[in-house]
């Protein structure tokens, strides 16, 4: 497909052709260095001005680092050279020719602010620690793809352009499709429900969501990718472990595939895969817990939401990922079931990192009547859902999943400031471009 | 995570319970059969009216078609099963009941006109030959993802919500984004292009693609699956490797992965591996051998694009994948390349099944001016592309790449008739939902 020999393969001995950017131009009077980076590393490219050629060397020290060439010549190794060996060059070619004025410096030794970095993606992501978060993401929903193949999912996609929202009007981005009102789908639920009733059963899907929740923080994103699960025959408990499998399998990719990006990052002494069998806490565990820590001005009581703080001071007290279950069902969405014994109680539950939530999940109502009871509680019109409650009077199995925040798993797996590190283009209430 | 048995496992000597749908109920007066079905097939239980438990009797006898039920009980050999076991059953549970009115048939005795199973694809996905098609659509994504990482690729997610379409305002879906007036993505192309120009030189891409083209065809989607590609350091010929790679590994997945699934559709016996080296005709080439079929009523001359008619005729004669290369220039979009030696020429090139287009790619035009004289000629305002061009100001390599349609890799793989059928939940101009 190539003919260039990668940086990182530049073998003493080897005439090779590296192509990449000049990250760097050194003239030290009668000898002179470029350093050449490709996406395997750099490699350093000597220029000796007396006893080379008058226009190789022009080529080479006048070009403006970021300009794109390509470098011929003779690999030799050179134990002062950063990565022990050097290219004499025959020939250098510039095959795009950079601005000097560069809005974000790649080496890094300028500092830039997120937005800055954001407006120019493709200069920032020319520094190897930003290049890790990106492929280790790639690395993380390659190897949740894999999980959850070993737990027997199919994978489906299911359509973004929706006429009605998973939990109704609220938050929706509307779009005009052909002159009807439509939106774009917050979550794929009521779809890969449809399908756990179907022969497929068990499925999964990695999408994206959108959401039109006015907060910006440094967590939310209005365009984010969702990690789906969903599968017949299993309760909450059920998705509760395949969930712990899914994370845990990320990390252990990440660890295994990824050192390199890991070292980039500051990260690879650090870094442990979470021990599976996470700790399950009740609600009422997890708010009485809360209380105990002190760290709220007022005392949380059953029913209430928990609170950002509320959060983070339970995650430091529980110091590892754990869940939270039989959440009151008042608080849980319509499709959530109530426990069998106490109508109370829900079979939902979450999962949480010790510094946010990463994954709303728990049993589905399966029963046609309390299904629709359940969209008129929550104020929705059962017969806008018609195509979803329908097939639920055909033989719809008792299921169970949830859906994992991607965005977040990258996050709080790499300890990033801010969920927009975790995303090339990030979409906000302000950022529509790039 | 669960305790159930796959009808498929159930093995002579054990006692299981088995979870699924009530396939079909076979009374003989004194002896009478369920036969239940889940994700791994079929198992027949016996009732011997007689012998059993009038409570059991009556449970497995009054079931509805299609409901939910587990049956525990001791496993048998029995030849004369359709699987050669059989349960003979001491529980039998009714999870869920279903209405004796079926909107769908999913034993397939009565054949559903297609909005028919679209609409109720619950159950339509009930039926083996058409969960095969998911089954092998999702084997096709997932080794496909293996061959981009053969490849060197990382995976990228690029948003769906973008300010400007890469094509400018035409067949774009418009959304209101926080009163801002913004679109959903035709197509990754300009955003794969800068993360080539990155640290990553070489992406790839699956996700949603949205097009609000008015055309209501067997082979056209409103919202469809691309499948992308993009290099930095390749030309259209290596962008062309690539596609081939790429597009052979989905069949061989299949070919190694699906024998059950190509089965169930009738396949299994025709279903051929595509030889690599796909044949590559000039776009002038490709004119003359459709003009000499005879097929079409006008001659075609050059700068005409390809009819349907014009594409089936040279498909029949090629008989097997094809590139069309060296589009005359006016044709392609504004960021393939010219051909170095002649402008006339595009580096463009398209990848065809016999019966219709899969591919389209091409070297892209990475040098700053001819861009915005590209974005001019085309008559789009640059400035509104600015996030994009910019990038091109500050080290863009030579690069190429493809966009190639999911839905249609796996209808031409099937010989499905209708686009419709690779899709879970279509989106056309008349169908938003389910």
């Amino acid at each position: 497909m190539e003919s260039r020999t990668h940086a990182a393969d530049a073998t003493p001995g080897d005439t090779v052709t590296v192509a990449g950017w000049v990250h760097e131009i050194r003239d030290l009077g009668g000898i002179a260095f470029l350093i050449v980076r490709d996406s395997s590393g750099k490699i350093q490219v000597k220029f000796e001005k007396d006893e080379m050629d008058d226009d190789l060397v022009e080529t080479g020290l006048d070009v403006q680092r970021e300009s794109v060439v390509t470098v011929t010549g003779a690999v030799e190794e050179e134990e002062r050279a950063p990565t022990g060996v050097e290219i004499v060059p025959d020939e250098i070619e510039v095959l795009s020719a950079a601005d000097p004025e560069l809005p974000l410096d790649p080496s890094g030794k300028v500092d830039a602010e997120l937005p800055t970095r954001l407006d120019n993606r493709t200069l920032d992501l020319r520094k190897e620690e930003v290049k890790a978060i990106f492929e280790i993401r790639a690395e993380i929903l390659r190897s949740v793809r894999e999980a959850f193949r070993s737990l027997g999912c199919t994978e489906i996609n299911t359509p973004k352009i929706v006429a009605t929202g998973t939990e109704g009007g609220t938050e929706l981005f509307p779009i005009t499709y052909f002159g009807r009102e439509a939106f774009m789908n917050q979550s794929p639920q009521l779809f890969k429900q449809l399908m756990v009733g179907s022969g497929l059963e068990r499925v999964f899907e990695i999408g994206p969501i959108f959401r039109a929740e006015e907060h910006n923080t440094p967590r939310h994103l209005n365009e984010a990718t969702s990690i789906d699960f969903e599968s017949a025959f299993i309760d909450e408990s059920g998705a509760m472990d395949a969930c712990e499998e899914v994370v845990v399998s990320a990390y252990e990719g990440v660890a295994e595939n990824c050192q390199e990006e890991l070292e980039a990052l500051g990260l690879a002494e650090e870094f442990t895969v979470p021990e599976r069998d996470f700790p399950r806490l009740t609600y009422q565990e997890a708010i009485e817990r809360i209380n105990a820590t002190g760290e709220l001005d007022e005392q949380l009581v059953w029913g209430d939401d928990l609170p950002t703080e509320g959060e983070r001071a339970l995650g430091d007290d529980v110091g590892q990922h754990y869940f939270i279950t039989e959440w009151p069902s008042e608080i849980k969405p319509f499709y959530i079931k109530d426990n069998e014994d106490d109508d109370e109680l829900s079979t939902g539950f979450d999962m949480m990192h010790p510094s946010m939530e990463l994954v709303s999940g728990g049993q589905r109502e399966h029963r046609y009547d309390h299904l629709v009871e359940g969209f008129e509680q929550q104020g929705l019109d059962p017969e806008q859902f018609d195509y979803y409650t329908k097939m639920f009077k055909y033989g719809m199995p008792p299921h169970a999943g949830w859906g994992l925040g991607g965005e977040r798993l990258v996050m709080t797996m790499l300890g990033l400031d801010n969920i927009r590190e975790a995303v090339l283009f990030p979409r906000d209430r302000q950022r529509l471009s790039p």
